[in-house]
């Protein structure tokens, strides 16, 4: 087995910058993971694992997960205590990351207008929190809604902390990309019922109506909202109604109420 | 008006420690905020607000939590950067920081015994991630959730991590704390219909049944559930049916989706 020891090597030099920036990982086509439970996920789906990266204690702890890695043929290397400290983005990796690649094949096909003629989806236009992001991607899978839909502008799903947020959900759930959302919506009311969520006391209240068998619910960054483009190309705006004083829910908590309602049966 | 300026003065010493140390917290009957936002919440609750501490260009940036101080006779005390910097907890303080006392006096009147007969209340027993504790916190408030009770063992409410995700909700919720769960919700029993949440095919799915009038949403551990004591001393056991492949969802989307139901007209 191949054996890493220095900080220094070109290759934990080259994982750092996959972990770090974004345009790099859409330049290469890769992205990388932490965690045991994370790199199961990647090994256990249909994800591109490219190289495995365990420390001799994890190897230890782990014994499942190096098996299926070399089951499938993957390169498992051992790396020092130091590289793992150096790498961690979270401080408690434990000792377990991988490389992945595949990354600009996967975005190909998930242009939005590849998008099936039925079916319950979720549409985020421009969140940038990665903790909200990965969570809604989480209970979208747990509620069983059948795709999201992103904004070009929406962070990068392929971000260590949108990752483990989501607990590797990503490599589960169809994920579509959008560049023009209010253009992409007006296509799409052709065959999905759409919903706008806003702030307004004056929008639809949601578990006073029914959502469409076929629908689209849209949410809009945690500060600003959804833009006005966006809502008047969709045929309804619904709100969550408030009880209290509170301003408003935290986005990942109004989208997991949202999908909810959603997914009940008419 | 009082200057503070050097970082080793035995006020900035002691701020750091309440905002550090749960037990000081609850010998001193005080604890402390920071940012402009949870300053001006607490000033506009009854909590018990001792000092206010802002830079000079926190005062000129935020003339109205200035006014509303000097209106209420709280001494307001201008430090300088480095102060702010030796006392903010996250980086984004904005220069605003507030000692604040009376807890032992909230403990008091916030015992389970005190709780009213009748209403729709959730009960965390033992959480520990503090931005879980407060986003529910900030979700019960938002949904009109009448009170939260939360075990001994749950994560103290009165450090800063949960009033910040709580976005000082706390201030506004009535909170009551039970030290032996199992034996209070045989108690509460008498006069509310019990539900505990758990990760069971087996309980009761949520959105197959309307919650009681008077009802009492029981949440466990982040990791663990709820012991089977606290269980058996309900009258149900629900859970949230999960559609997709992921083992759970995050304990705070959990609390949410429950609360939204029992806060459904029957």
């Amino acid at each position: 087995m191949e054996e890493l020891t220095s900080r220094t090597n070109p290759a934990v030099k080259e994982y750092v910058k996959l972990r770090d920036s974004r345009s790099y990982r859409y330049q290469t086509g890769c992205f990388v993971l932490e965690s045991h439970k994370l790199v199961q996920e990647a090994l256990d789906s249909d994800v591109l694992v490219e190289t495995v990266w365990m420390t001799a204690k994890a190897m230890e702890k782990f014994p499942e997960l190096l098996k299926t890695a070399l089951e499938k043929k993957i390169p498992v290397v051992q790396i020092s205590k130091e590289i793992e400290q150096k790498c961690t983005l979270t401080g408690n990796a434990g000792g377990v990351f991988a490389r992945c690649g595949g990354l600009k094949i996967i975005d190909k096909t998930q242009e939005v207008t590849k998008i099936g003629h039925d079916g319950k989806y979720l549409f985020l236009v421009d969140l940038q929190d990665t903790g909200n992001v990965g969570t809604i991607l989480r209970t979208a899978l747990a509620l069983g809604v059948d795709g999201v839909i992103v904004s070009a502008t929406t962070c990068d799903l392929y971000s260590l902390k949108v990752l483990r947020a989501s607990m590797g959900c990503l490599f589960r759930l169809p994920v579509y990309r959008s560049s023009a959302p209010a253009e992409d919506l007006k296509n799409l009311s052709r065959r999905f019922v759409t919903y706008a969520a806003v702030v307004d006391d004056q929008a639809m209240p949601v578990g006073s109506f029914s959502f469409a068998v076929n629908s689209i619910v849209v949410i809009g960054n945690e500060g600003n909202g959804l833009p006005e483009e966006v809502c008047s190309a969709c045929a309804h705006r619904i709100t969550i109604p408030m009880k209290g004083r509170a301003e408003s829910l935290n986005a990942s908590m109004a989208a997991g109420l949202l999908m909810w309602e959603q997914m009940k049966k008419t």
